[in-house]
Parts: C-alpha cells; sequence; structure tokens
C-alpha cells in the first residue's frame, strides 16, 4: 500500500492536525507527518512534492490557515491528490483558508475539506488510497458501518428519554 | 483500471460538467455520466452509490448548484472518494454551493474544487485514479508539463511585446 | 391533531434542540424526537420520511449544523412541510448551514429558521400544524398576546427608569 | 380547503412572484395576489395580517427584497404560517434579503425560502395547506413522481449521449 | 428643543443602548426610553411613530438585532429621521441586523450606524437635533474639540514611550 | 431654511447621485451640489465641511465607492449630520463601501444608507432638515401618502388581475 | 534607479495588467513584464524572485485571480516588497483572490491592493521605488496634483451645472 | 536611512501595534510611534503626512480597526509608500477594517496587509526601506534564513515524534 504524507505549514497547527494522523493510522496506513511552509520553507516543499510519488507516497494532506498556500504549492510539484485541509485564525473564521486552498487555477486542483475538519481529511486521505485497495476499502466500509451504528444508538437514547417513537 | 463516474443534479448543468467529462476522457479514463438528483431522484442516487465499488468505479464526480447536497448523498451511501463539484446558480456567486458542499460532518468528507471548476474535477478525479496507475500517472504528468510549457510560451510573447528581460 | 417529529443530526445538538421540543410540547402537541443523520445514517433518514405522513406526522423539524442536509434528505422523501434549523458550528458563524439549508432546489422547499433559532423551529412548525385546527390556533394567539405583555411590561420598567414618556 | 394569499413589496416584483402563484394554482389552491408594502403601506399589511385566519387563510407568502421586512411584518399580526421569498436586488446578491427574512427574534418565526425561489414559495405553502389535506397531499405526491420522472428521463438522455452506463 | 427617543426591541439590549441614552443626555437632549417590538408589540410602535412628531419628538433612535426591522417599522410611520442601530447576536456577527437595517427601499429611508455603536447613535441623534439649534451644535464642536484633545494627549504619551519624534 | 449639500468623490458618480439632488429639489430644498474626494482633494473637503455651519448648510451628503472614506472625512471637520451614501462598484457588490461607511468610531457617527440608494440619500437629508422645520415636514408626510397610494393603486390592479380578494 | 517587474500567473490577465505597466511607464521606470504561474510553472517563479534583487529590481507587482497565489510565492523567494494585485473571476467577486493574497502568514507580508485596481498596482510600486529616489518622488507628487486639479475642474464642471455654491 | 513611522488611530490599539514597531526596530529601523486619528485629529494627520517625505521618512504604517480610513488619509497628503494594518474589531471579524483599508480608488494605493497582522505591517515597512539600502537588505535575508530554520527544525522535531520519514 502507499504512504499518505501529512504536512502543516507550522508546528502550531500540531494540535488539530493530530487528528488526521489518527484517522490516517486507525486504517493502518503509514503516514509521514512533516512540517513545511510554502512560504517559510518553499524549496522544501518543492523537493518533498516532486519525489512524493517516486518516494511511495499515494496521496498528501496539506493543511494551513490565513492566505493556505501550502496545498496549492504541493499540487504545483506533483500530479498525486493533494487533500486541502485549511485551518481558522484569530479573525475571518476560516474562510480565508478555504477560498486561498479551494478556488485552484484550471489543471492544478486540490481536493479541500471543510474548515478545521481535521479528521476528515484523515478519512479523504484514506478513501483515496483505498479506491485501489480492497482490504484498505473494506476496513473504510466497517468505519462508516460503526459510525451508522452510533448514530442509531444515540437516535435510540434520545428518542426514549422523549417517550419514544 | 477504475471507471470514473460524473454525476449532475440537472441536464440544465450539461455545459459546464462536459469539461469534467472532457477531462477525464483525455486520460483515456472511462467515464460514465449520469443526471441524478439528492432531492429528486433521491433513490437512484443511493442505488447508485451503494454499488458504484462493486461496479468498478473508483471515484465519483458529484456537480450541483445552490444548497449542493449531492456529494454528500452520495458519499453517505460509499467509501470512495467523491469529488464534489459546487456551481455558481443565479444569486450567491456560488458561495451556497461551495459551503453546502464542503462543510461535511465527522467520518463523511468529500474532495471539494473550486467553485464552477468544472475541468479541476475531472483533473482531481484523474489524479486520484492515477495514485495507483503508473501508466495514468506519466500522462497526468506530461500534461503538467504541458501546461508548464504553455505558460512559459506566453511568458516568451508577452515579456517580447514589452521589451523582454 | 397531527403529530410533529422533530429530528437531529446528532445527539450533541441536543441541548439547543430541546427547546424546539419544550416549544412544540408547551402547545400540547405530540412530539417525536429522534436522532438521524444524512450522511451517516442515510437510508434511517429516507425510511422514516417516506413514511412519515402515513405515521400521522404533520410537520418535521430538521436540525443540523455545517453542510446541513437533513432538512433537504427529509423533504427528498416526502411532500409534508420541513422546517430547516441551521445550527451554527466551530467557524463560519452558521452561515454555511444557513445556506446548506435554505438555497434548496426548484421543487423541494424547505422551510427554514434563523440559525441557532431553536425555538422559533417549535413554533413555525406549531403554526403549520394550527393552520388547520381552530383550538391550537388560538393557543398560538395566546402565545402571541403573551409576547406582547412581556414586551409591554418591559417597556413599562424601562420607561420608568429613564424617567417615563 | 383554506385559501393562500400571495403578497409583495411592489408590483415590481410580479414578474417573479407570478411563479409562485401559478404553483399554487396547479394544485388547484384558491390563492389572492396583493402588494402591500411593509414600510409604504404598513396600516394595510397590518389590517390584512390580523384578519387573515378569520378570512379563509391558512398561509400566507411574503415575497420582498433589500431590508425584506415583509415577512416579519406579516407574522407580527398573524399566528399563520407565512412564507418569506427573499429576492434578489442590485446590489449584495439576495444576501441582504435572506438574512432580513430569516433571522427572526424568538416567537415570532418566519418560513424562509432560497433567493429567487419564487416556486418554491409556492410549493413550500402548497405542503403546508396539504399537511391536513389527503387530497392536496395526493397531488403534491404526484407532483413529486413527476419530477423524479423528469430527472430519470434526463439522465437516460445524458448518458446515452456519452455512451450509457 | 425636540426630544428625542431612543427604542429597543427587548430590554435584553439595554445594557448596550444605555450608552445611546447617556451620549444623548450629555448635551442636555431630553430623552425618553422605551422598549418596542416590530414583531411582538407592532401595534405599539405604529402608535408611537405616527405620533412621534406631533409630541415633540425630532428624532428616533431604534436598536436591534437580527432581523433588525425596528427602525424600518418605525421610519413607516413618520417622516422624521430615524437611526437605526443593529446590534451583534450570537451568530452572523451583526452582518444580519445591518443589512436588515440599512438596505431601506427607495422613499423610506434610515440613518444606520455601525453595528452595536451604541454611542454613536446617540451622537448623531443629536447632531441631528443641533443642526437647527445653535446651542446644541456649539455643544457637539466643544465635544468634538475634547476628542481632539485625548487623540493629541494619547499621541503624546505614546510618542514619548517610544522616544519622541 | 438651511441648505444641504451633495458631495461626491469622482464625477463619474453623478449619473446615480443626481437622484439625491433631485429628491432634496422637489421639497424645494437649496442644493449644492459638488465634486471632491477625500483622497485626491483632500484639503477641499476639509476646507469645506469646517466651515459648512456657519455657511447655512443643516445637512451634507457624501456619496463614495469602494473603500468610501468621504463621509468620514466630513464628519471628521464637522458637527453636522452627514449622510453616506455607499456606493457599488466593478467587485465586491458594494459591501466594502458600506462597510467602510457605516463602521464609524466612536465619536464621529455618519448616517448610512443602502448601498446605491441615491433617492434614499436625499430623503434623509431632508428629513434631518424636516425635524425642524414644520413646513417641510408637511411636504414629507404628503410623499409619504403619495407613496401609499401608489402602493395601494398597484395592489388594486395587480389583486383584480389575479381575480380580486 | 532600480528596475520594476509585473508579473502575471496567466496571459489572459494582460488587459487589465496592462495599466500596472503603464503606470509605471508614465513615471519612467523600467519595467520588465513576464508570465509565470505559481501552480503552472512554480520553478521558473522561485528562480526569478530568489535572483530579482541581484538582477537590479527594486519591486515586484503580482497579479493573480482566485486562491492567489503568485504574490506569496514571491515573497517566499526574496525579501524585495512584493505588490499582490488581486483579481476578480468568474465568482465570488474577488474576495478570493483578494483573502489568498493578503492574509499572508508571519513574516512574508505582501502589500496588497484593491481587487482589479491594477493601475494602484503601478502606482504603489512606484512610490516605493520612489522612497529613496528624489527625483522620482516629484513625479509622484506632480501626478498627485494632476488628480487634484482634476477633481477641482470636475467640481467646477458639476457645482456650476447644479447653480454654483 | 530613511526612518519609518508608525501612526495608530487611537492608543487602545498600542498592545498589537507594539509589534509592528518591534519588527522595524529588530533591524535597527529609526522609528516614530505616533497616535492619530483620521476622525478625531485629521488636521494632525494631514500636516504629518503632508511634511513626511522632507522629515526624512520612508514609510509609514497606519493601524486602525471598523471602517479603517488612517492609511487613507495619510496616503492622501504624501507620495510616499503608506502600509496598512487593519485592525479586527468586536464585531464583522475585521472584514470591515480590511474592506475599507484596501479598496483604495485609482491613484491613491495603500499598501495593506492581513487583519492584526501587526509583524507583518513592519516587515512589510522594512523591505520597502531596505529595497534601496544593501546593508539593510541583508538583514532581512538572515531574517528570511532564520525563519527557514525554525520551520526546519519544527519539521525535525514534529517528524521524529511520528517516527522519522
Amino acid at each position: 500500500m502507499k504512504k499518505a504524507a501529512v504536512i502543516m505549514g507550522s508546528d502550531s497547527d500540531l494540535d488539530l492536525v493530530r487528528k488526521t494522523v489518527e484517522a490516517l493510522k486507525s486504517f493502518g496506513i503509514e503516514t509521514t507527518v512533516r512540517v513545511m511552509s510554502a512560504h517559510r520553507s518553499p524549496a522544501e516543499v518543492a523537493a518533498f512534492s516532486t519525489c512524493a510519488y517516486e518516494n511511495g507516497y499515494g496521496v498528501i494532506v496539506a493543511a494551513a490557515g490565513m492566505a493556505a498556500h501550502l496545498a496549492g504549492a504541493v499540487a504545483a510539484n506533483t500530479a498525486l491528490p493533494v487533500v486541502a485541509l485549511p485551518l481558522k485564525s484569530k479573525s475571518l473564521e476560516g474562510i480565508d483558508a478555504l477560498l486561498a486552498s479551494v478556488m485552484m487555477p484550471p489543471g492544478v486542483p486540490v481536493a479541500t475539506v471543510g474548515v478545521d475538519c481535521a479528521a476528515n481529511a484523515g478519512y479523504l486521505a484514506a478513501e483515496i488510497l483505498a479506491a485501489s485497495d480492497d482490504e484498505l476499502y473494506k476496513k473504510l466500509l466497517t468505519f462508516k458501518e460503526e459510525q451508522r451504528q452510533k448514530n442509531i444508538n444515540a437516535d435510540r437514547k434520545v428518542s426514549a428519554e422523549f417517550g419514544g417513537n
């Protein structure tokens, strides 16, 4: 199975991004975690991205806030699918990172998830790897079923509290 | 190679979504094109999505405008990666479709591209399939190189017009 | 009298949605409370909605945040009036849930109330049931008059503090 | 069966609002159409709203743009369900009318549909009347089925164009 | 001198609106303070507004949040200048109240100040009364000069801390 | 009676601002029309504003687009009421001019009307002058009544078209 | 005198960006014009930016739309001042390009001008070069004075049309 | 070397703006710090700006919130480059200050940085001065390299925690 990479622009993002890594690892996906900035260490980003495919990566998650360019900077240097995780900062409620991530020009798309949706970035990366890996795909189906069961259990508990249906 | 599916909520979206299909076909990807609506034919969406993996699909693109639920409705019924293409409608500049697509709840991500970025939806779907297909990946690298060359040619022409550099 | 149903996407929404239930019950309306997710338990949502009319429901309130699809997913499967209660999440101030709720495509409307306006969702559902129920309608008029009196009492108190008018 | 009323703030809105009336009439609902402004003829709005229930109305649709107060002004004077249809004006893409309609204070909800979604305002009003009218409800189910068929027909045509599935 | 009226939609707004009253009273302007709601006590709003001119008022400040209709409801019933003070609520950062206040239809303007700018609402009302009252105008000029002096004093202190200029 | 001044930042705004002037003149108000820019001729703005009260003005309307500073620049130099008319430019739908106009700091309010609501800027200025002028106030009441009549006539025509009420 | 560089992401931006070049050349500033894309030719952007200072540039203008990363990609590789010119695309009114340009992370600022304000990008670049060039600074003062005169002439013409002041 | 000036509209902004001053001083740039308001002390702003060039300033940073006019008011009176630092206030997340700063009319640009990005305002001002000062430019390159090293160190630490790469 291909590896996943999770890149964040600053180690101050780690608290949130940890959920992305945990999501990937919960499916047994080998995951590299890196701190690289499109603006502070652009050569490192370019070098990593250019060689990511031949180094065995199948997907790259890039997490960044504000004028979030990291996913785009990665996508500029690889044809691997890049998942953009836009992060909310101290102002503007994350709409800056969302638009700076998702509105990529023709020919260089990134796969954007919701603002601060760190776990979802991991799940999406897992789905991308699973599209060609039956065993991983089955794990994801199991995960989906567990979620459904949690919802059904919550339903049972809540509807009981209000007198059943 | 896995197939791609491109679904749109209404056939009035076809003019734009055609670019998604063309992008996929330009890489030789077998592509099914469907009209299904999360709100007008929800059973059809659920049936298609539930069986998409076993029917040989590796990725599904879902295009919709306004309260764009199509990608989410597909993702609710499959663990395949789903690319959301939010479409601009007559008001609100597409921000409605973008937010209705991208802000998915934990556990059910979709891979959102920019508003009306129909070709990019196709390129992203191709990248997802290419992550496990060396031949397709090489085609994508060639495409990237062609884009770079187009830019360099435009640069030559424009900088010449202004006296070179 | 027809029953009301109140559905929420996750039991973490219960604190707020409780106000919807209380509003309905304050008028003596029989109210079922359920947890069902458009994305995690879509088959449950479809099954409930499809049979809601024949099961005696006259209105369904659907509460959800982020890319709030629950109300739309219900409306896709019933011709009953569906009240959408968009919930504010950790980013974007609720504008995501509002637009994902209200901007429904032609033919499948939902009745959207304000962001986090849980009590109002209940009052609107009550009004819908009351439109064909004289007794319930009278209760709503009484409620309106009580609100007016509260306002008038507050006016008396505040204008007195500042020296009367 | 109760009657429906459709009110607009200005006769310049008639072109769009006509779709609301047509939607209602397509189900055989007796529909009154009025021009009344929350700001230019407020006494007329109050008088009409106060007596609407006793005059046989079961639902009122109020269409207005900009700082769209008409639905709220109606709701202030009746306990009938009020459908707000926010209209797009020359600037701000309709977000002004949407927020001015939907964000009603506690106790006085309105049922808001999407910006310029005139037909949907009519369908929602029909659903409200149908909640207690089996015959009308059946007509709405037929309408839903027709929409589904249109979608399925479009699907057939489009998927055929691209080589079937 | 004409009197000023300050109306708020709910007594929960009093903490903030108190600054409006204080601003008016600081210039010796006789000020009536009322709680009246465009949605909960609309008849009271209409009655007060209709008679405000003959009762000696020269300006009315209306403070409200969410779908803030109070200023518009007052302006619908008087030709006096109405100052709209939009208030921030629990979601949407006050943009709802701002747009619901300021985007009034042709012929019925209100004079909108910034979100939660309660003191400014009072100052603007004072300026309106002062436009025809030399003595009051002089007080406002004195107030402006005091503000300028405060700024100059702050400048002296801050520039000194950093080594003067 | 005091005079009104209407200032615009650029003569390219004249087409729209002409409606402001016409509104003022329709009530017989003596109106000066000027082109002055907060950014291109700031000294002229300051000079005019500083002397406006002693030169017989009772209100100043300032129309500007984009980062609309004109109303604020006037208000910085006079205690007269300043009406801000924010204008829509080629991008951003006028929200830039609206926020740049209305969000004034404590102590220096302006009276903002809706985006491109040029006639309303004139009506508001007239109301401000009328607050101390019984004859002008009566003209404004007549204008209000005419508007009401127009609405009632439109109501008659439209309701007749649809079969009366 | 240092040279200026004007870079655009695509030659389709040239129509607008031409105004930037003209503004710079109107002051006699030697200006290089290039087409380079942060996403399609990232190595070219990095190479140009890294050597720009030693190649005699004093300022770089970067024009881009959508998720506008060009200015940031340049700033990542040089300590020269970078002027960001955000361009409006087919949706979202340019707010995407504005936020993607201006919200740069700590340590890597860019100097952002308004959406589509191409001439202003050139004027700002000229001001930056003029800060250390007395002769150029005098030209800019002359330009400012010409603008002031144009405004004053427009004032004369418009105020005359309305009867002088 | 030319001096820098840092102006803020109110001394309540000092906590944040201090970071601007520190950034400038960290490069040995002589920096004047002032409190001046476009609305409360406009004459002081005009006087300072008009003479800034001849008083030895090479760049002016202007920090303000809400309808942030300070940078524009400075730019109206000088041809020096003006850096606008928009500040977030109690509502609207800083979008008001951002738009009021950046959307300047043709001929009078300001160089806007991100909302509350106080340090970046200082770095940009330093870059502007460095464009013609080799020694200062080298300091900025050193600063860039330090940032890169910090990122690389954080990368080493984080990737090690997750098992290296």
